[in-house]
């Protein structure tokens, strides 16, 4: 089991090598949920997530033994950029085995620390298959993203900073997919404060710590599904499940919906940009699925690696939530000075059209009218009322989208 | 002109009101640029820009007289949100009035603090005369966004904190749009250390301070035309080109694609969101506007307020710029299966279709031929150049959009 003076080691390994970065306060979050909220900013961490604690600790351990030649390790996401800088800053060669399917911007990102990536196959198990292969073949070592004692350790040293910075912390809140994270942080704050609560977040569909930690055996998913690729795991980890078990207060589920919605909350209000599994934590506060009325509550926002495609249909749904989209359909004449009167209406209502599309041949038109969809830019809900309103009162028959 | 005693007692004042955020060192700019590049994080102050501090030093100054009643500030940005918080937090009556134009989430923003929304005319001049009608009827203190010395001494506290976190800084990097941010930083750094270079940086669409700078004397905009709505200012204080002339050793210009391009790159490499009048500091250091090479050198990020809407924007144009979207024209048959033949192929290489059109009637078609709009989600340029090479060799003519 991992120990305070493990914690501790790797506190001091990770000291001039990883970013302190300070608690955030959330005026806004608190007064949304009543509750004192903080932010754990890992997405500033190093490399864009708390990996690199875990990974640095590991290898660097194994070097100071003198025996570690190279480290491999099996990765599409955060823990390939974690080992990947650690193995740089000490000087030992780094493999990564990724599927073939992993967005070019990982893997360069993952080859500008100094890494090899070999792509292979096409899912993770076959990348981790290959990562096997190399260490019998060169005598490299396998770094585990979370199932391993000195991962975990190197993850702890997050609840180290959190009670130095709020040493009355009431509550930690911490993503989870494969659990080091959790254990590490769960382990280093029991030893040292038992009252304080730890609780873990899942994506709903993704739950296997979630149902394991319910049920008291290992329950591996057969299929994992969520946008939360960073906490998307089929199967716990043994080591992992056994610290859980034994240190962890709760761990409940959140939907994509919810991480979505607080993803772009962090970018609006706290100018923050957090990946979907970082978010679940805050997620989990915001929609109340557990107890915090009153309480000091931190959030390990666990990481920022968010592809842009996914920044962009994130704030697009977000967009079309909160009515600064307003999409509707209308029937117009198809003649002549049709479309300048309507445009003119949407023009002194202030509303920005963005998209407008003609359709002439439904079934149920008449030869002398055409549909038209329309998408515009409107202030929020009170706008898109007022714009819709303009238009019925002028004889549009308007139907919302 | 501004003392460095002056922005001492600011400092005093602000201690315990704004955040202390630490300096981000930032290895990716370094790297890119051949100087140590570090971000002092003012999206990351309370209410997401340097704003909140010349208004509460302002505010609290005057309060301190005991003669102060009430405030009023004419602003549909920043300094609103600046002004209603510092207000609130000394327990004195704020108005703001703002442009019937300003979009609801900023009206919304401003009233959350506390403050009285007037929204009067079309424009910021209209705004400002309604705002000293309300003053010379109720008595209420106006509060100048910039040309004010305790205004400016407050955002001069940036300069102490700068100096403090890193003594041996060799350039600062500041938007300027009024001049209020530029010339305490100025006044108090060339106080402290006339070593240490000061230089603005302006929009290309709004450049009245970069030219009175060059000129000598005051040269207004008679129209200004940037994305940067925070350093859009027409005409510069007077009172801030004094200090600017004798205190700032260059003033630069930005075009709105560099702007464009620096705040995709802080939320992909640094997770960070930043308004675009925010970015122009980092926005002149990567597009080597200053001669930066060797030194260190800090850029302000001023502010982190910017509109969801336009994050889509940015993120969808430089999608496109960085070949993460791929938009072409192709014809094809117009017959079945004729689309299922097509799909496949960009199946085949792993090209996401998000939007597709038909054309069926352009007068160059054979009536059965139709030209197909495609836009494909891809990994980057490589990709995209796959995608096009595959059909291509499959017999489509291919039409890059």
């Amino acid at each position: 089991m991992v120990t305070l003076e493990a914690v501790e080691q790797a506190a001091e390994r990770l000291k001039n090598v990883t970013h302190f970065i300070p608690l955030n306060t959330s005026t806004t979050f608190s007064e949304m949920t009543g509750a004192q909220v903080y932010l754990k900013c890992e997405n500033q961490q190093k490399t864009g997530s708390f990996k690199v604690r875990g990974a640095y600790n590991k290898i660097m351990k194994l070097h100071e033994t003198g025996e570690l030649k190279s480290v491999v390790a099996s990765s599409a996401g955060n823990h390939a950029q974690g080992v990947a800088f650690a193995a740089r800053s000490i000087g030992i060669p780094a493999t990564i085995c990724m599927p073939r399917s992993t967005p070019i911007a990982k893997v360069s990102a993952t080859e500008g620390y100094g890494a090899k990536v070999v792509l292979s196959g096409s899912c993770y198990d076959d990348a981790y298959a290959k990562a096997m292969e190399i260490c019998e073949q060169t005598g490299a070592t396998f770094i585990h993203p979370f199932d391993d004692e000195d991962v975990m350790a190197g993850q702890g040293t997050i609840a180290l900073e959190i009670l130095r910075d709020l040493p009355s912390v009431d509550m930690i809140v911490v993503p989870v997919g494969g659990g080091g994270l959790l254990s590490g942080i769960a382990a280093c704050v029991k030893q040292i404060n038992p009252r304080i609560q730890v609780v873990g977040v899942q994506a709903e569909g993704a739950p296997a710590i979630a149902q394991s930690f319910h049920t008291g055996e290992i329950q591996p998913s057969d299929s994992v599904h969520t946008i939360a690729d960073g906490i998307a795991v089929k199967c716990p980890g043994t080591r992992t499940m056994e610290h859980i078990n034994q240190y962890v207060d709760e761990v409940v589920t959140v939907t994509d919906a919810e991480i979505s919605g607080t993803i772009l909350m962090l970018l609006e209000r706290c100018k923050q940009v957090v990946e979907p599994a970082g978010a679940s934590s805050l997620a989990a506060v915001l929609n109340r699925k557990v107890d915090i009325a009153g309480k000091r509550v931190v959030c390990v926002l666990s990481g920022g690696n968010i592809d842009v495609n996914l920044i962009h249909k994130i704030v697009e749904k977000g967009l079309v939530t909160r009515c600064r989209h307003v999409q509707f359909s209308t029937v117009m004449t198809d003649a002549p000075g049709a479309l300048e009167r309507f445009a003119h209406i949407l023009a002194s209502f202030n509303a920005n059209i963005i998209r407008f599309q003609h359709d002439r041949v439904s079934a149920d038109l008449d030869i002398d009218q055409a549909i038209v969809h329309v998408v515009c830019e409107v202030g929020g809900a009170e706008h898109a009322e007022r714009v819709v309103k303009g238009l019925e009162a002028e004889g549009y028959q308007i139907e919302m989208n």
